[in-house]
């Protein structure tokens, strides 16, 4: 079953803005546009920053959280909306923005749209990390991009059992292991190499970062799976969550990855489509280069 | 939706033993294997040969097809399975194997384990291929594994105009471009640098064959998705299938791919996690290389 | 030690014109070319077409080959250029153009450095390329850019057993196997996932095309090393060189490459820099994903 | 140029050992060679740690170092011995050990055939590092396989500016940048996809490490280039030198990387083709995929 393309049950009501202030221009374009919301009528705005919103109070009970920001912005408030189960639209103020839906130029634009429900949710499954070391879970993670086992600052690699559903896949020896839902598969593990995956599946894509003499394909496991890494290393090493923690790994750690129960709506006011012209365009290199000479 | 695993219905009771003559070992065996399945009570038997099969004759109405050959003939026999909705337990004479599912020396047990109904059915998809020109079909192919579209002998790229349901993709400057099944993932495909995706799965991989500074990562597609290739080249063009065909293509061909009606369902007796466990073992360099020193 | 750079050791007196009458525009450029030549005091001019000058009728004793062409071309103007000792100066009508210095629009300014001597000469290596069946020599062929051992029109591997100096190296089973020189670099094998290798090396590079299992990466050989790849298929194979020829390879032929006696010398007029520059403006993809985004 | 072969010029009188305490067996190993080497007639011994010999007491004025330990340790013993122009032979105790030239079952032997002069000199380049910042060197290192610029420990990529000779090559985005030697294209590099290169070559490699749409193939630069890497990030960045180091880099700093005025002498007892021979066998994957099934 892949995840589901729907409708905007009906127009929100509660928006609640964010915004990241170590995003240039996001303040001053929350304010903008919690003033012309405010003038919405029959609308109950409020207003955040990403940070304090964090732990979620005031998150619950809205219809719509919109976000302001980067990248990693739009990596954490997914995080949050999916737990409070809010949809989320993005205005895009990072320069890649494959998360964020709205250039900052068309902000009023869209949000008229998504007020009057011409708009449609995307489902997009989240990663559910578990950090474990003799038996006791540490540390627990939701993740949208991917996690990351590996080495810490030293280039040096380290070593990745990694077990799928128990049985033994393989042992990486690498910079890292990268495990990533379909969201994830256009980030750090494109840049690893790896496939890019239609966003409504349901299945976690593994693949290593520098593999010395280890397998090097990407592998898409079946849904349902969960993974698990085992660290073997007499350095420093790392787990990550969407590029935002780093947490240390001793030898002998694992790490338990599977689909979270939580999932974020993302709101699409672009066509069904939109996903992999954009791609394409941000993958294509010297455009003269589509054609052959003689 | 992912393909399902289902258990055999009932117990096979018509048989088709098929071989294929040029694979060394195979008559010898089919002969035994046809002693063997005889001698069963309530069971009837057939014997042929894989390429006199191939118009169907006698296939439709078997409960299950027996094929004793190596990865091409399993590849011709699936299509023919997938025709005719008969079960395929594949006995491997080949040297990789990934789709026969028993050894030669393990047959008699298998089969046992078979006619008694202890077994699982694996579904997989196949791809439905048509060759277009000016608006004519001119012939179309279901292929298990991919279809290619590329250059012919000459070493030198053709130019690929890749559309999604339609739209543009982009245009690839490469040998060829692989358009494969889940199954064909651990082909033609991985060989080109493209991920491993679990079997079940519907949908098609995209992956260029020596792109020249065109888009060089793989590429999942939705399930449903509608793939048409447009060739400009002004040397031989091919279309294959599962390196069976051999198609000319002239300049300003189209080649549409999608899932097939058909699906093919292969007898497993293996357990259900079979599939990582083997391929992982085969993609594996130097075992020694899983230790790291100081 | 490498191929030298070295100074024009007089201006040129006796210029033969080159053109390939199938690329556009380079009939015309060529009788323009060769009016302005022609008016130059103490020149002496000859236009030629490029296919029949590859006997070499009129080529020895020149001082400068100008070619107006395509990559291809230049390929087969190279050969040609290097085996009479004549340096090179292209003019590219192609759309890639790696070979060729000169841009249509700047022949006139560049042909006037050449002939005031403020030019270069870059010696590059080719290859000679043999073709032995059961001790016998049935051709051979110089390459500027690569050989290329591999399949033929079916998209079905072949296994390559190749051999350096006469050790055996590893067997491939692949599409093909490129044998490249430093130019040849950042042609075919670039698109196999080759390196950029300095124009002026002497070593040869090694790279196979979807290997199935086997070494993958690019091996760059020592100087002076001979490689024989010999084939094995029960389909066809093909050798071709600097995408020009389509030799039919039979099982168990073998294919010998060395470093060629001949070395062809191009005029430059850009500095010496100039390879680098333009070659990573070509590979490089997305302009704006030289940002991060926080 | 290539670095020379060169042959023993005399019978080494001055042997110093040295191990690492860290691994297994070498304390052990280097009493038994101190006490062989000792009964030799005319043969001065003297034996040390490896770390503690790294400030060079000792070292200068020996004609032979001989190393036990892995990998980590030859490349610090390769360091140390370039600096005072000792050749330097390996017992390799490592687990991969491509450096190291004698299993430890054969060292008696080894040490036999080098007092008898019977073995040659390998001589290989090494990197000299340094670090910048506002106009100031703060550390240099020189380096045997290479350097390596990228993010710490965080999974979130840096953003490297390439300067070649001080004309800009590229900006990557990506998790660092490998400035390799040709003996380290066998060992970061080549995780990282990088081609194997020859050791006797005087050509500096670059490859990114999980490059996002910046360029993906390695580039092999001319001799006596000087590479130079100015880091832009808003989280920690580090240099690390044969991984060995791990030095902590401002937004802002620049590393610059030549060749080194040191060149290091392995006595070498195998053939001279020893290096591709053993190098493929530890890329090859699943040695029965040579062969083709039909």
């Amino acid at each position: 079953m892949t995840l589901p393309h729907s409708p905007l049950q009906r127009p929100p009501e509660r928006v609640l803005i964010l915004h990241n202030p170590l995003v240039a221009r996001s303040a001053a374009l929350a304010a903008e546009m919690h003033a012309y919301l405010s003038s919405q009528a029959g609308l109950s705005v409020q207003q955040a920053v990403l940070g304090e919103a964090e732990d979620g109070a005031g998150v619950a009970g809205q219809d719509l959280i919109v976000l302001l920001g980067g990248d990693g912005s739009m990596l954490r408030a997914g995080a949050l909306a999916a737990r409070h189960g809010v949809p989320l639209l993005g205005i895009n103020l990072g320069r890649l923005g494959f998360l964020g839906e709205v250039p900052p130029e068309e902000w009023r634009e869209a949000l008229g749209r998504v007020l009057a429900g011409d708009c449609w949710l995307e489902a997009r499954m989240l990663l559910h990390v578990e950090h474990h070391r003799a038996g006791q879970v540490l540390g627990s993670y939701e993740a949208l991009n991917e996690a990351v086992v590996g080495r810490g600052a030293l280039a040096r690699p380290v070593r990745l059992k990694a077990l799928i559903d128990g049985g033994e896949l393989t042992t990486y020896v690498a910079d890292g292991l990268i495990i990533a839902t379909p969201t994830g598969s256009t980030a750090y593990a494109l840049a690893a190499g790896g496939p890019v995956l239609p966003p409504e599946l349901r299945n976690i894509l593994l693949i290593a970062i520098a593999p010395h003499l280890s397998i090097d394909r990407a592998i898409v496991l079946p849904q349902g799976s969960t993974v698990e890494v085992i660290v073997r290393t007499d350095h420093q090493a790392i787990l990550s969550a969407d590029g935002q923690y780093e947490v240390p790994l001793a030898d002998g750690d694992a790490v338990r990855v599977c689909m979270s129960q939580f999932t974020v709506n993302f709101v699409r006011v672009r066509p069904r489509h939109y996903f992999y012209t954009s791609l394409v365009q941000r993958m294509q290199q010297n455009p003269s280069a589509d054609k052959v000479s003689k």
